[in-house]
Protein backbone atom coordinates (compact mmCIF):
# COMPACT_ATOMS: atom_id res chain seq x y z
CA UNK A 1 0.00 0.00 0.00
CA UNK A 2 0.87 3.55 -0.27
CA UNK A 3 4.03 4.86 1.65
CA UNK A 4 5.15 1.09 2.55
CA UNK A 5 8.75 0.63 2.39
CA UNK A 6 10.39 -2.31 1.41
CA UNK A 7 13.91 -3.00 1.05
CA UNK A 8 15.26 -5.71 -1.29
CA UNK A 9 18.54 -7.09 -0.74
CA UNK A 10 20.05 -8.61 -3.94
CA UNK A 11 22.60 -10.96 -4.64
CA UNK A 12 23.48 -12.47 -8.37
CA UNK A 13 25.71 -11.37 -10.76
CA UNK A 14 23.93 -11.07 -13.46
CA UNK A 15 21.29 -9.25 -14.32
CA UNK A 16 19.76 -11.28 -16.31
CA UNK A 17 19.79 -13.93 -14.89
CA UNK A 18 16.25 -15.52 -13.04
CA UNK A 19 17.39 -13.88 -9.56
CA UNK A 20 17.83 -10.58 -11.96
CA UNK A 21 14.19 -10.81 -12.98
CA UNK A 22 12.66 -11.87 -9.56
CA UNK A 23 14.66 -8.55 -7.91
CA UNK A 24 12.75 -6.42 -11.35
CA UNK A 25 9.50 -8.31 -10.92
CA UNK A 26 9.34 -7.25 -7.59
CA UNK A 27 10.62 -3.49 -7.98
CA UNK A 28 8.08 -2.89 -10.65
CA UNK A 29 5.03 -4.41 -8.61
CA UNK A 30 5.67 -3.01 -5.45
CA UNK A 31 5.77 0.55 -6.58
CA UNK A 32 3.23 0.10 -8.83
CA UNK A 33 1.01 -0.58 -5.19
CA UNK A 34 3.05 2.97 -4.40
CA UNK A 35 5.27 1.48 -2.03
CA UNK A 36 9.27 2.81 -2.04
CA UNK A 37 11.49 0.45 -2.81
CA UNK A 38 15.50 0.36 -2.01
CA UNK A 39 17.29 -2.45 -3.80
CA UNK A 40 21.11 -3.23 -2.02
CA UNK A 41 22.60 -4.43 -5.00
CA UNK A 42 25.49 -6.65 -2.93
CA UNK A 43 27.69 -7.69 -5.60
CA UNK A 44 27.08 -4.82 -8.09
CA UNK A 45 28.22 -2.45 -4.72
CA UNK A 46 30.98 -4.90 -4.29
CA UNK A 47 29.90 -5.01 -0.77
CA UNK A 48 32.63 -6.37 1.57
CA UNK A 49 31.47 -9.80 3.46
CA UNK A 50 34.56 -9.80 5.89
CA UNK A 51 33.71 -8.81 9.49
CA UNK A 52 37.10 -6.77 10.28
CA UNK A 53 38.61 -3.91 12.23
CA UNK A 54 38.49 -1.67 9.45
CA UNK A 55 34.24 -1.60 10.20
CA UNK A 56 34.80 0.41 13.23
CA UNK A 57 36.54 4.10 12.55
CA UNK A 58 38.57 5.60 15.39
CA UNK A 59 40.00 4.12 17.76
CA UNK A 60 39.35 0.79 19.27
CA UNK A 61 37.51 -0.47 22.83
CA UNK A 62 40.13 -2.45 23.34
CA UNK A 63 42.84 -3.08 21.33
CA UNK A 64 44.67 -5.49 23.55
CA UNK A 65 42.40 -8.20 21.82
CA UNK A 66 40.02 -7.57 19.06
CA UNK A 67 36.40 -9.00 19.48
CA UNK A 68 33.82 -7.99 16.36
CA UNK A 69 31.02 -8.38 18.49
CA UNK A 70 31.87 -5.98 21.36
CA UNK A 71 33.79 -3.61 19.11
CA UNK A 72 30.76 -3.09 16.61
CA UNK A 73 28.45 -2.79 19.67
CA UNK A 74 30.37 -0.27 21.34
CA UNK A 75 31.06 1.59 17.78
CA UNK A 76 26.98 2.07 17.03
CA UNK A 77 26.85 3.65 20.32
CA UNK A 78 29.37 6.18 19.62
CA UNK A 79 28.36 6.63 16.02
CA UNK A 80 31.60 5.05 14.55
CA UNK A 81 30.60 2.16 12.22
CA UNK A 82 32.19 2.81 8.35
CA UNK A 83 29.68 4.33 6.45
CA UNK A 84 28.87 1.32 4.81
CA UNK A 85 27.39 0.00 7.47
CA UNK A 86 25.84 3.00 8.61
CA UNK A 87 24.37 3.10 4.86
CA UNK A 88 22.43 0.07 5.36
CA UNK A 89 21.31 0.16 8.70
CA UNK A 90 19.40 3.22 7.51
CA UNK A 91 17.67 1.26 5.34
CA UNK A 92 17.16 -1.29 7.32
CA UNK A 93 15.37 1.31 10.13
CA UNK A 94 13.26 2.81 7.11
CA UNK A 95 11.79 -0.44 5.97
CA UNK A 96 8.60 -1.99 7.21
CA UNK A 97 9.66 -5.32 4.86
CA UNK A 98 13.20 -6.90 4.05
CA UNK A 99 13.32 -9.29 0.98
CA UNK A 100 16.31 -11.20 0.44
CA UNK A 101 16.41 -12.62 -3.31
CA UNK A 102 19.28 -15.15 -3.85
CA UNK A 103 20.49 -18.22 -5.19
CA UNK A 104 20.88 -20.64 -2.97
CA UNK A 105 24.69 -21.65 -1.89
CA UNK A 106 25.24 -24.51 -0.16
CA UNK A 107 21.85 -24.72 1.63
CA UNK A 108 22.66 -20.82 2.88
CA UNK A 109 22.59 -17.74 1.28
CA UNK A 110 25.71 -16.38 -0.81
CA UNK A 111 28.79 -15.55 1.46
CA UNK A 112 28.31 -11.66 -0.06
CA UNK A 113 24.46 -12.02 1.61
CA UNK A 114 25.79 -13.67 4.65
CA UNK A 115 28.31 -10.77 5.53
CA UNK A 116 25.40 -8.27 4.78
CA UNK A 117 23.75 -10.28 8.15
CA UNK A 118 27.47 -10.28 10.17
CA UNK A 119 27.63 -6.52 9.26
CA UNK A 120 24.99 -4.60 9.17
CA UNK A 121 22.95 -6.79 11.85
CA UNK A 122 24.96 -5.53 15.19
CA UNK A 123 24.38 -5.41 18.74
CA UNK A 124 22.52 -2.30 19.30
CA UNK A 125 21.29 -1.71 16.43
CA UNK A 126 19.65 -5.20 15.23
CA UNK A 127 19.51 -6.60 19.22
CA UNK A 128 20.57 -5.84 22.34
CA UNK A 129 20.43 -8.70 25.13
CA UNK A 130 17.77 -9.41 26.65
CA UNK A 131 15.74 -7.49 23.36
CA UNK A 132 16.13 -10.44 20.92
CA UNK A 133 13.45 -13.08 19.04
CA UNK A 134 10.15 -11.68 20.33
CA UNK A 135 11.73 -8.36 21.23
CA UNK A 136 14.53 -7.59 19.19
CA UNK A 137 14.88 -4.41 18.27
CA UNK A 138 13.74 -4.52 14.52
CA UNK A 139 10.42 -5.68 15.53
CA UNK A 140 7.17 -4.47 13.72
CA UNK A 141 9.35 -4.97 10.34
CA UNK A 142 8.75 -7.96 7.96
CA UNK A 143 11.27 -10.28 6.13
CA UNK A 144 10.78 -12.58 3.20
CA UNK A 145 13.58 -15.32 1.50
CA UNK A 146 13.03 -15.28 -2.10
CA UNK A 147 15.54 -17.72 -3.54
CA UNK A 148 16.05 -20.30 -6.29
CA UNK A 149 17.81 -23.80 -6.15
CA UNK A 150 19.89 -25.83 -7.87
CA UNK A 151 18.03 -29.44 -6.69
CA UNK A 152 14.92 -29.99 -7.69
CA UNK A 153 11.60 -30.09 -5.46
CA UNK A 154 11.66 -34.13 -4.99
CA UNK A 155 15.42 -33.64 -3.64
CA UNK A 156 13.93 -30.87 -1.31
CA UNK A 157 10.98 -32.82 0.01
CA UNK A 158 10.88 -34.90 3.30
CA UNK A 159 12.36 -37.81 2.91
CA UNK A 160 13.92 -36.65 -0.41
CA UNK A 161 18.05 -36.92 -0.36
CA UNK A 162 18.67 -33.12 0.56
CA UNK A 163 15.66 -32.98 3.27
CA UNK A 164 12.57 -30.91 3.52
CA UNK A 165 13.57 -27.39 2.17
CA UNK A 166 12.64 -26.01 5.93
CA UNK A 167 15.04 -27.77 7.46
CA UNK A 168 17.42 -25.32 5.98
CA UNK A 169 15.46 -21.79 6.70
CA UNK A 170 15.97 -22.35 10.31
CA UNK A 171 19.40 -20.26 10.91
CA UNK A 172 18.12 -17.86 8.18
CA UNK A 173 14.77 -16.93 9.06
CA UNK A 174 14.59 -18.06 13.07
CA UNK A 175 18.28 -17.70 13.70
CA UNK A 176 19.11 -14.60 12.51
CA UNK A 177 15.50 -12.48 11.16
CA UNK A 178 13.28 -13.87 14.17
CA UNK A 179 16.12 -13.26 16.80
CA UNK A 180 16.04 -9.50 15.64
CA UNK A 181 12.71 -9.55 16.01
CA UNK A 182 11.40 -9.42 12.30
CA UNK A 183 8.34 -11.63 11.27
CA UNK A 184 8.91 -14.02 8.59
CA UNK A 185 6.78 -14.42 5.56
CA UNK A 186 6.55 -17.84 3.91
CA UNK A 187 9.40 -18.21 1.79
CA UNK A 188 9.33 -17.68 -1.79
CA UNK A 189 10.99 -20.78 -3.49
CA UNK A 190 11.95 -21.05 -7.35
CA UNK A 191 13.24 -25.12 -7.47
CA UNK A 192 15.96 -25.85 -10.24
CA UNK A 193 15.07 -22.76 -13.01
CA UNK A 194 17.60 -23.92 -15.20
CA UNK A 195 16.43 -26.88 -15.63
CA UNK A 196 13.20 -25.88 -16.60
CA UNK A 197 11.60 -24.69 -19.84
CA UNK A 198 11.59 -20.80 -21.08
CA UNK A 199 8.15 -20.62 -20.25
CA UNK A 200 8.08 -22.09 -17.16
CA UNK A 201 10.59 -19.68 -15.96
CA UNK A 202 8.10 -17.21 -16.81
CA UNK A 203 5.95 -18.79 -15.30
CA UNK A 204 7.73 -18.07 -12.43
CA UNK A 205 7.82 -14.75 -12.46
CA UNK A 206 4.24 -14.39 -13.21
CA UNK A 207 3.67 -15.79 -9.82
CA UNK A 208 5.91 -13.91 -7.89
CA UNK A 209 4.23 -10.92 -9.30
CA UNK A 210 1.06 -12.39 -8.33
CA UNK A 211 1.80 -13.17 -4.79
CA UNK A 212 3.12 -9.72 -4.18
CA UNK A 213 -0.05 -8.38 -5.40
CA UNK A 214 -1.75 -9.57 -1.69
CA UNK A 215 1.81 -10.01 0.00
CA UNK A 216 0.50 -7.23 3.17
CA UNK A 217 -2.50 -9.42 3.67
CA UNK A 218 -0.67 -12.29 4.48
CA UNK A 219 -0.25 -13.64 8.03
CA UNK A 220 3.62 -14.40 9.34
CA UNK A 221 3.99 -17.91 9.66
CA UNK A 222 4.73 -19.27 13.48
CA UNK A 223 8.10 -19.08 13.67
CA UNK A 224 8.96 -21.79 16.02
CA UNK A 225 10.68 -25.31 15.41
CA UNK A 226 7.09 -26.76 14.62
CA UNK A 227 6.77 -25.11 11.57
CA UNK A 228 10.55 -26.40 10.55
CA UNK A 229 10.29 -30.17 12.15
CA UNK A 230 7.14 -30.64 12.56
CA UNK B 1 49.02 -41.15 13.07
CA UNK B 2 52.10 -40.62 11.29
CA UNK B 3 51.50 -39.42 7.84
CA UNK B 4 47.87 -38.59 7.70
CA UNK B 5 47.25 -35.03 7.05
CA UNK B 6 44.86 -32.26 8.47
CA UNK B 7 44.07 -28.90 6.72
CA UNK B 8 42.47 -26.58 9.44
CA UNK B 9 40.52 -23.98 7.62
CA UNK B 10 40.46 -20.96 10.51
CA UNK B 11 37.94 -18.15 10.70
CA UNK B 12 39.11 -15.61 13.37
CA UNK B 13 40.64 -11.83 13.92
CA UNK B 14 42.43 -12.31 16.64
CA UNK B 15 45.05 -14.81 17.32
CA UNK B 16 44.65 -14.35 20.84
CA UNK B 17 40.73 -15.39 20.57
CA UNK B 18 39.80 -18.75 22.22
CA UNK B 19 39.03 -19.65 18.62
CA UNK B 20 42.96 -18.90 17.98
CA UNK B 21 43.82 -21.31 20.73
CA UNK B 22 41.94 -23.76 19.76
CA UNK B 23 43.37 -23.54 16.63
CA UNK B 24 46.89 -23.79 18.23
CA UNK B 25 46.11 -26.35 20.33
CA UNK B 26 44.72 -28.57 17.07
CA UNK B 27 47.89 -27.81 15.37
CA UNK B 28 50.27 -28.82 17.98
CA UNK B 29 48.34 -32.05 19.43
CA UNK B 30 47.88 -33.17 15.92
CA UNK B 31 51.54 -32.39 14.99
CA UNK B 32 52.63 -34.35 17.83
CA UNK B 33 51.02 -37.27 16.53
CA UNK B 34 52.68 -37.12 13.72
CA UNK B 35 49.83 -35.55 11.49
CA UNK B 36 51.49 -32.14 8.88
CA UNK B 37 48.85 -30.01 9.65
CA UNK B 38 48.07 -26.77 7.44
CA UNK B 39 45.79 -23.74 8.21
CA UNK B 40 44.18 -21.73 6.38
CA UNK B 41 44.01 -18.53 8.38
CA UNK B 42 40.95 -16.76 6.46
CA UNK B 43 41.46 -13.00 8.03
CA UNK B 44 44.88 -13.18 7.58
CA UNK B 45 44.91 -14.50 3.88
CA UNK B 46 42.45 -11.33 3.24
CA UNK B 47 40.40 -14.22 2.13
CA UNK B 48 37.90 -13.27 -0.64
CA UNK B 49 34.88 -14.49 -0.06
CA UNK B 50 32.39 -12.91 -3.06
CA UNK B 51 31.69 -15.78 -5.54
CA UNK B 52 32.83 -13.50 -8.60
CA UNK B 53 33.94 -13.51 -12.36
CA UNK B 54 37.51 -12.67 -11.19
CA UNK B 55 37.48 -16.66 -10.13
CA UNK B 56 37.86 -17.53 -13.48
CA UNK B 57 41.12 -16.77 -15.41
CA UNK B 58 40.73 -16.08 -19.28
CA UNK B 59 37.58 -16.28 -21.38
CA UNK B 60 33.87 -17.22 -20.01
CA UNK B 61 32.06 -20.31 -21.75
CA UNK B 62 29.19 -17.88 -21.96
CA UNK B 63 30.31 -14.17 -21.61
CA UNK B 64 26.20 -13.04 -22.90
CA UNK B 65 25.00 -14.50 -19.63
CA UNK B 66 27.18 -15.16 -16.27
CA UNK B 67 26.50 -18.57 -14.46
CA UNK B 68 28.91 -19.26 -11.57
CA UNK B 69 28.39 -22.70 -10.93
CA UNK B 70 28.54 -22.83 -14.67
CA UNK B 71 31.39 -20.84 -15.44
CA UNK B 72 33.80 -22.48 -12.58
CA UNK B 73 32.51 -25.62 -13.31
CA UNK B 74 33.96 -25.46 -16.76
CA UNK B 75 36.95 -23.39 -15.34
CA UNK B 76 38.01 -26.14 -13.43
CA UNK B 77 38.12 -28.66 -16.16
CA UNK B 78 40.26 -26.91 -18.45
CA UNK B 79 42.59 -25.61 -15.13
CA UNK B 80 41.58 -22.07 -15.78
CA UNK B 81 40.14 -21.02 -11.85
CA UNK B 82 41.88 -18.76 -10.13
CA UNK B 83 45.39 -19.21 -7.96
CA UNK B 84 43.72 -18.51 -4.72
CA UNK B 85 41.36 -21.20 -5.42
CA UNK B 86 43.70 -23.86 -6.86
CA UNK B 87 46.01 -23.50 -3.72
CA UNK B 88 42.82 -24.12 -1.39
CA UNK B 89 41.61 -26.61 -3.87
CA UNK B 90 45.11 -28.95 -3.79
CA UNK B 91 45.01 -28.42 0.27
CA UNK B 92 41.81 -29.91 0.35
CA UNK B 93 42.47 -32.57 -1.87
CA UNK B 94 45.35 -33.59 0.11
CA UNK B 95 43.83 -33.67 3.53
CA UNK B 96 42.71 -36.75 5.44
CA UNK B 97 40.37 -34.28 7.64
CA UNK B 98 39.32 -30.85 7.39
CA UNK B 99 38.56 -29.12 10.55
CA UNK B 100 36.85 -25.79 10.81
CA UNK B 101 37.28 -23.42 13.12
CA UNK B 102 35.57 -20.59 14.07
CA UNK B 103 32.72 -18.42 15.68
CA UNK B 104 29.44 -18.95 15.23
CA UNK B 105 27.58 -15.90 14.00
CA UNK B 106 23.93 -16.31 13.29
CA UNK B 107 23.37 -19.18 13.37
CA UNK B 108 26.76 -20.34 10.92
CA UNK B 109 29.87 -19.67 10.13
CA UNK B 110 31.25 -16.62 9.11
CA UNK B 111 31.03 -15.02 6.15
CA UNK B 112 34.79 -15.73 5.09
CA UNK B 113 34.21 -19.08 5.75
CA UNK B 114 30.83 -19.31 4.02
CA UNK B 115 32.92 -17.81 0.59
CA UNK B 116 35.15 -20.73 1.03
CA UNK B 117 32.67 -23.11 0.52
CA UNK B 118 30.97 -21.07 -2.07
CA UNK B 119 34.12 -20.70 -3.89
CA UNK B 120 36.65 -23.81 -3.28
CA UNK B 121 34.18 -27.04 -3.49
CA UNK B 122 33.08 -26.48 -7.35
CA UNK B 123 32.09 -28.90 -9.61
CA UNK B 124 34.16 -31.05 -10.81
CA UNK B 125 36.32 -30.72 -7.52
CA UNK B 126 34.31 -31.41 -5.10
CA UNK B 127 30.57 -32.87 -6.53
CA UNK B 128 29.33 -33.87 -9.69
CA UNK B 129 25.95 -34.87 -10.61
CA UNK B 130 25.07 -37.43 -9.72
CA UNK B 131 28.29 -37.72 -7.66
CA UNK B 132 26.58 -36.44 -4.75
CA UNK B 133 26.02 -37.17 -0.80
CA UNK B 134 27.69 -40.65 -0.62
CA UNK B 135 29.03 -40.61 -3.97
CA UNK B 136 30.57 -37.36 -3.67
CA UNK B 137 33.77 -36.45 -5.07
CA UNK B 138 35.50 -36.07 -1.47
CA UNK B 139 35.16 -39.09 -0.33
CA UNK B 140 36.91 -41.06 2.20
CA UNK B 141 37.77 -37.78 4.05
CA UNK B 142 36.52 -36.54 7.21
CA UNK B 143 35.50 -33.15 8.74
CA UNK B 144 34.72 -31.48 12.13
CA UNK B 145 33.52 -28.32 12.68
CA UNK B 146 34.85 -27.01 15.79
CA UNK B 147 33.33 -23.13 17.02
CA UNK B 148 32.64 -21.78 19.62
CA UNK B 149 29.03 -19.68 20.34
CA UNK B 150 27.62 -16.43 22.10
CA UNK B 151 24.14 -18.26 23.23
CA UNK B 152 24.49 -20.67 26.14
CA UNK B 153 23.94 -24.28 26.28
CA UNK B 154 20.31 -24.02 27.60
CA UNK B 155 19.41 -22.01 24.96
CA UNK B 156 20.73 -24.41 22.40
CA UNK B 157 19.18 -27.30 24.27
CA UNK B 158 15.58 -28.61 22.66
CA UNK B 159 13.02 -26.72 23.96
CA UNK B 160 15.11 -23.96 24.50
CA UNK B 161 14.69 -20.48 22.62
CA UNK B 162 17.48 -21.17 20.48
CA UNK B 163 16.59 -24.48 19.80
CA UNK B 164 18.66 -27.38 19.28
CA UNK B 165 21.93 -26.86 18.57
CA UNK B 166 21.86 -29.78 15.63
CA UNK B 167 18.99 -27.85 13.86
CA UNK B 168 21.70 -25.46 13.22
CA UNK B 169 24.42 -27.92 11.93
CA UNK B 170 21.81 -29.64 8.85
CA UNK B 171 23.53 -27.20 6.25
CA UNK B 172 27.03 -27.25 6.89
CA UNK B 173 27.13 -30.74 7.79
CA UNK B 174 24.46 -32.50 5.64
CA UNK B 175 24.12 -29.67 3.17
CA UNK B 176 28.00 -29.34 2.17
CA UNK B 177 29.93 -31.56 4.15
CA UNK B 178 28.05 -35.20 3.19
CA UNK B 179 27.28 -33.55 -0.43
CA UNK B 180 30.69 -33.86 -1.12
CA UNK B 181 30.85 -37.28 0.03
CA UNK B 182 32.73 -36.35 3.12
CA UNK B 183 32.04 -38.17 6.13
CA UNK B 184 31.68 -35.59 9.11
CA UNK B 185 33.00 -36.61 13.00
CA UNK B 186 30.91 -35.11 15.40
CA UNK B 187 30.92 -31.05 16.01
CA UNK B 188 33.10 -29.80 18.87
CA UNK B 189 31.33 -27.14 20.48
CA UNK B 190 31.84 -24.86 23.05
CA UNK B 191 29.12 -22.78 24.41
CA UNK B 192 29.38 -19.18 25.42
CA UNK B 193 32.95 -18.81 26.39
CA UNK B 194 32.82 -15.03 26.87
CA UNK B 195 30.70 -15.15 29.75
CA UNK B 196 32.96 -18.07 31.80
CA UNK B 197 35.84 -17.77 33.74
CA UNK B 198 39.70 -17.91 32.49
CA UNK B 199 39.97 -21.09 34.39
CA UNK B 200 36.76 -22.63 32.21
CA UNK B 201 38.29 -21.57 29.19
CA UNK B 202 41.26 -23.44 30.00
CA UNK B 203 39.08 -26.16 30.62
CA UNK B 204 37.78 -26.15 26.97
CA UNK B 205 41.37 -25.98 25.75
CA UNK B 206 41.87 -29.18 27.50
CA UNK B 207 39.04 -31.19 26.39
CA UNK B 208 39.68 -30.18 22.77
CA UNK B 209 43.66 -31.55 23.43
CA UNK B 210 42.10 -34.43 25.02
CA UNK B 211 39.51 -35.23 22.26
CA UNK B 212 42.40 -34.66 19.47
CA UNK B 213 44.27 -37.85 21.11
CA UNK B 214 41.46 -40.34 20.07
CA UNK B 215 40.06 -38.21 17.52
CA UNK B 216 40.96 -41.20 14.81
CA UNK B 217 39.31 -43.86 16.51
CA UNK B 218 35.82 -41.94 16.62
CA UNK B 219 33.43 -43.35 14.45
CA UNK B 220 31.78 -40.51 11.86
CA UNK B 221 27.97 -39.54 12.57
CA UNK B 222 24.95 -40.71 10.90
CA UNK B 223 24.61 -37.78 8.77
CA UNK B 224 20.79 -38.23 8.29
CA UNK B 225 17.61 -36.06 9.56
CA UNK B 226 17.52 -38.28 12.29
CA UNK B 227 20.68 -37.27 13.77
CA UNK B 228 19.55 -33.60 13.46
CA UNK B 229 16.06 -33.58 13.93
CA UNK B 230 14.71 -37.12 15.75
Amino acid sequence: PPGRKVLIVYAHQEPKSLNGSLKSVAVEELSKQGCSVTVSDLYAMQFEPRATRNDIVGCLHNSEEFNYGVETWEAYKRGGLSSDLIEEQKKVQEADLLIFQFPLYWFSMPAIMKGWMDRVLVQGFAHEFPNCYDSGLLKNKLALFSFTTGGSKEMYAKGGISGDIRYLLWPMQHGIMHFCGVKVLAPHICFAPEYVSEEKRKEMLIAWAQRLKTLWKEEPINCSPEWYFK
